[in-house]
């Protein structure tokens, strides 16, 4: 790879099919007006940033931000049962926040365009607000967050989602953000970069191939279903009544709130997971070059440095590094009609480093890369899916603040009568409204399920 | 101290006020079938356990049960923002687990007179099944833990509650036990040990000093609210008919659901806490001795050992560490009517054990020893109410098998017009049932507070 792969691309205003014309308008104009540029610099040399002698850690200098650690991991869960890696501890909350507000009945979201230096296509739509509380405390010394004080200093009745969510378990150590709906109602300009959009526009943007970052869908996930109207015409089918019904609350799910808590609070107790963090010097399987921190075997990730400059944010240079993934994943969730209401098919998995080592997942959530042998379950029927089957199909971009072009390929497939109701234990049919209920508190449903749970409301 | 004050006391059945005589004539019958010897043991001697050369840590030989080890803690939160101690670190997840059956319209809980060494009275109520995961695995190759298949192999309809809860967040590290309750239709025998009682009974017995132990505590404040029917006499009094208000959902709430969660969140994003194990030998402010692992000042706990010898457990003869407190703590809620409802004063409280740094605890949770300076915002307060106000007043103690001879008053305190509606942002007024909501939760309540919620329902 050459830095010249790493260079701005311009953003993907051509990929955008199901965009208005006034949106398309100040989404390329936002990204012609704004420099970028990242470039790969060797982990050794990242200005700002030391390697611990004794650890091999890397730290920032001012103590904050985030850290690459090593993390050893035993567990009694999954083929591995012990191994290391290098994991991103980043123990402060952010805030992701979306600010919405009804005009003559439409609900509108406020969204920015911002620039990321993992992002493939440079500029990715985000909420109001995105900021780490290194971000929105200043301690980069750089310009206020914008919208902050709409999250900080909400009033308790404007609150619609307010709930700490984790993100990606096998890449971050304990991480989790605030994320937060607050509605207003008084006029709020859209400042540079910013803009109002109808959330149905939102929602439909989803089926952009690397468009809508990841904070917005989990933002969008944590929504109240109330907010997911129908304001938009229904696919035709048995199955677009299906999903209604599921996201509505209609209709009688397979399992009762109460079983479906049990069969999770015993998936957690049937294992355990003992993690331990030690010095990032020391991994087996890993090694360390100038250039980059792999895996032996050029499997999962490594870890790279890159430079930035931008006049986007709220400082115009900085250096950071970012975990850059093997491959691109695929992340499906199998759906199925049962007694006139869609179920998802969630999976209780572990991850080394969420908080409670535990989260319900989508149906199949993996790196086909790390599987040369055999594939995980599901994984080959969600691939090998006939069209007609396949409701979603988009690959989206995870966290480009720390990830380095991370994709994956999005998927919902109709399951039909392929797959019965009786499923192997670490499994569980629940429906999008279910989810909904649960995602008024933190650590049940994991990222990737969040994402896909947002993209569900981007089929009408 | 001598070794003689180690040993058993006898059970407490002078103490059972308001236990019918049936209920008394088993318990006293069963402490008095069963031999019971605790004797003190340096650490360094402890069979079966060993302080490793390297950390000094001890542990197990098995590699199971649970170890002692070194916390380093730093936080923005509270007046200290630095300190080490021993913490107790036991990964894995036991179960308390309640048995209950309905017969003519009376529910009624399988309980058991069990013996723990930490106990002053030796025996107290425990909960059908009381075992850690080494236990009911047979680690220690004992005898198989009776009713276990009950809740490891519970019908899902019959599973009245199933959760993760916390446990002391001062004393362990990320400790959780599966909180069950198990509802039969058929026929259950009671063991012997084992005794079937009116769940009402069980609730009076709450106002009996080191009577129902903290797993049984901790077990019926997740009971659901439709299982707290008035079938006892109501006290008099309009704070009577709040309480009943208050616990069964009827009124409005002070806040809404919504409220409190955002309350929640924004306490746990307001301050940051880093953790980190580090070796036992080095903690600053600590000691060792052969006997024990004291604090220099002689504040908070020490770390002992003990030999016990019994014929009322798996094993007949076992060496532990346990924790011992340093002196009686108080646990108290304020409780106000607000509108015709009783509400909890709860506390928005970080614990360098909890999971997720921070968990609602009661108004005031402290060791008074601890503070010779200043005491904790409404210690004064609870600690010197007028009688007339105080609605619950029994000693308690704490987990038996960790912690030895741990004792803390427990208080429910009606500050009438004392106390405002409005309180410091750490504060929150909730209602029993919104308290009951997030116990289907786990990680939202902590184990102090959960044993109050149980004792309000002693109240009736």
């Amino acid at each position: 790879m050459t830095s010249a792969d790493l260079d701005t691309q311009g953003a993907a205003t051509t990929l955008l099919p199901g965009a208005g014309a006034e949106f398309r308008s100040w989404f390329a104009g936002r990204t012609r007006a704004t420099t970028c540029r990242v470039t790969r610099t060797p982990l050794a040399e990242l200005p700002g940033w030391s390697i611990d002698d004794a650890t091999g850690n890397l730290t920032h200098d001012s103590g904050r931000f985030f850290t690459i650690e090593g993390l050893h991991v035993r567990t009694s869960y999954g083929p591995v049962g012990e191994w290391s890696q290098p994991i991103i501890n980043q123990p402060e909350i952010g805030i992701l926040g979306l600010l919405v507000k009804t005009v003559d009945g439409v609900p509108y979201g406020l969204v920015q365009a911002k620039m990321e230096p993992g992002n493939i296509n440079t500029f990715q739509l985000s909420p109001t607000v995105q900021a780490t509380r290194s971000n929105y405390t200043r301690v980069h010394r750089g310009s206020r967050t914008k919208y902050l004080e709409y999250f900080t200093e909400a009033r308790p009745g404007s609150v619609l989602a307010d709930v700490l969510q984790s993100e990606q378990g096998s890449w971050f150590l304990r991480k989790r953000n605030r994320n937060m709906i607050v509605q207003v109602d008084e006029s709020v300009p859209a400042a540079d970069g910013h803009y109002w959009m109808p959330l149905a526009e939102l929602r439909g943007l989803l089926r952009v191939d690397g468009l809508v970052n990841m904070d917005t869908r989990t933002v969008l996930s944590c929504m109240p279903a109330a907010f997911f109207a129908a304001d938009r015409d229904l696919p035709a089918g048995d199955m677009a009544a299906a999903l209604i019904r599921s996201i509505s609350g209609a209709g009688t799910p397979l399992h009762s709130a109460e079983t479906v808590l049990s069969w999770f609070t015993a998936a957690k107790s049937r294992h355990e997971l003992a993690v331990r963090r030690v010095p990032l010097r020391q991994l087996p399987g890993w090694h360390h070059t100038p250039d980059e921190i792999a895996h032996d075997d050029e499997k999962h990730f490594s870890i790279i440095g890159v430079s930035v400059r931008t006049d986007d944010r709220e400082v115009s240079e900085w250096h950071q590094p970012l975990l850059y993934p093997s491959g691109q994943g695929v992340v499906a969730f199998v759906v199925k009609e049962i007694d006139g209401v869609a179920h998802l098919l969630v999976h209780a998995r572990y991850q080394a480093g969420l908080l409670d080592a535990m989260e319900m997942g989508p149906t199949v959530q993996c790196n086909p890369g790390n599987y040369p042998g055999g594939a995980p379950a599901f994984l080959d029927y969600v691939r090998h899916a006939p069209a007609d089957r396949v409701l979603y199909d988009t690959i989206l971009t995870e966290e480009g603040g720390r990830f380095y072009r991370s994709q994956n390929r999005y998927l919902l497939v109709d399951a039909g009568d392929d797959v019965p109701v009786e499923v192997p234990g670490e499994f569980c049919w629940v429906t999008a409204h279910q989810l909904s209920g649960l995602l008024r508190h933190g650590y049940y449903v994991n990222v990737e399920a969040r994402s896909l749970l947002a993209c569900l409301h981007s089929l009408w």
